[in-house]
């Protein structure tokens, strides 16, 4: 068998704000021989998320800062090429974070089987992924949304935000969502099928808007006892000091409201029902995937990441890394 | 009998950001007549609150604002000095809304009866009144306050900040607070039992204070599924147009943190076991008073109110409005 060649995307340096693509380098390296317990993973598709932001910068975040001249970390999808392991056989898909490279080596830990007859690959990193997931328990479990209540969601045309929206209809919710640009706004009322959409950018008065649109209370009006889930902030990753914005707190106290945080992996103990749940609502057709997916390889991968953060995707962002 | 004269304060105009004392104005009239199923009461003892300034405002909170020319309104206590209502005996001790006046008519509704003999009367408008209620509730149920635990409390030498302490200590919880003088510190950490507190005007670097009371973890170096109850805003209450912070919203994410507002209103079903524990806690010598009484009758309101919006009291702040 001829060696084989890893290419790599590797953190070159870490950002001043907005990343850019000298903070990134290809490298190549061969393809290691794998020892018994292993296998060798070809990966399909690479997931680019807001999350990799934190992870390029040192400073104390929920995750690990990746070493500069590190592998950059992501979660990917991929066929099983070689196997040493009993529970994985070459030809068999699996997906993990695999990191921004070609080829992947694993002992089978934190690896999860993907049956593409399911779902295609793709969906393992976005509807039925951690996209799913955080939608699913940020909505339900955090939020605690009921059928007949009002759900806004801002990013709503991002990959968590277009799912939390489709959820939110399957349970009954009225929902609004907030975007950035005018075509978002269109996708949103239009293939999402949220119920109404404003352009956050250029509305004269969002206030105004939510108050036409959900006269029965949101945010700055929000309703008694309202939860807002807060589960990422893209718009501040990039900063190099944190924005300030107006003091909510007293909104807080006058509607008895609560703003909470999470972090998926909190819900670690929950994903198998959460997934059942998505696999069967994306089955019957009530839950549209919502992927856009980069050609040309891993050297796409630091453009369709930067898009990303320039709020340039509709729905979940992926890379096409291999034909699957 | 003579014809009483009743004194009272009044709304003369909306304050512009901080009132002052041309906003209020002393008014006469006689003390009306009462009829069967009333009592009169003489008020003996007035609270000052902050949520009193939103109520001399017209925007919409979560408190009706008083009309131009209107009593202004507030808790106090007061003797029963003539009934013919059958549940309150002449000579009885009552609480309730009853204004900032000298007399109140009442038909018994929401009347609290107050026992002297089982605290002095000014506690039923502190440590065991709203007060008390709030910090007890805003602790323990809203917070989850539990032994070991670190609680920070801000405004810690105000009227619910210092009782929120002192239930933190009894409940075995290790409690830091910040205040906005150096006589408000010491009073803390001396009378109060405060474990640490330090200024927060004064102090060069907050966060690093905190990190060392706290090496457990605090805001803005929040613990993981750390809860902030959120009761009251007293700097934010006469500024003309809402201030601006630092975004949090990243680190609600990171730590999973929860904000949560509250009203006291919404756990009037809970008062009675509150006060029980309360007045335990007191009988006991656990909880002090810590009160502050202002001498002067009706007059002297305006500027205990106004006093106590720029944090001159320490503690809860009272006015004596005549002898009990």
């Amino acid at each position: 068998m001829a060696t084989l060649t890893n290419r790599q995307i590797r953190l070159a340096a870490r950002p001043q704000g907005f990343p850019k693509p000298s903070d990134f380098r290809l490298a190549s390296e061969p393809v290691p021989a794998i020892a018994d317990g292993q296998l060798l993973v070809r990966v399909a598709y690479l997931s680019v998320d807001p999350y990799m932001r934190g992870r390029m910068s040192d400073a104390k975040s929920y995750v690990k800062p990746i070493p500069i001249d590190g592998v950059m970390g992501g979660f990917a999808v991929g066929k099983v090429v070689e196997s040493r392991h009993p529970s994985f056989a070459a030809g068999s898909y699996v997906g993990a974070d695999f990191g921004w490279q070609e080829y992947a080596v694993s002992d089978g830990r934190g690896l999860r089987t993907i049956d593409p007859e399911v779902a295609p690959l793709t969906t393992a990193l976005g509807v039925l992924g951690m996209t799913g997931m955080t939608a699913y328990f940020g909505l339900l479990h955090v939020g605690e949304a009921k059928a007949g209540q009002t759900v806004v969601v801002s990013g709503a045309a991002g990959a968590v935000g277009s799912v939390v929206g489709q959820i939110a209809k399957i349970k009954g919710c009225k929902v609004i969502g907030s975007a950035g640009t005018d075509d978002k706004v269109a996708h949103l009322t239009g293939e999402v099928g949220f119920d109404a959409a404003f352009n956050y950018k250029t509305h004269p008065d969002v206030t105004a808007k939510l108050r036409e649109l959900a006269p029965d209370g949101v945010i700055p009006l929000l309703n008694v006892h309202a939860r807002v889930t807060v589960c990422g902030q893209i718009s501040q990753y990039n900063l190099e000091k944190p924005e300030f914005g107006p003091r909510w707190l007293h909104q807080l106290i006058v509607k008895r409201a609560r703003f909470e945080g999470m972090l998926i992996s909190d819900f670690a103990a929950h994903f198998p029902e959460a997934l059942r749940d998505l696999t069967g609502w994306y089955r019957e057709g009530k839950l549209k995937p919502g992927e856009q997916v980069a050609p040309g390889g891993i050297e796409a991968a630091p453009a369709a990441f930067i898009g990303m953060l320039n709020g340039q995707n509709l729905g979940k962002q992926l890379v096409q890394i291999s034909d699957a």
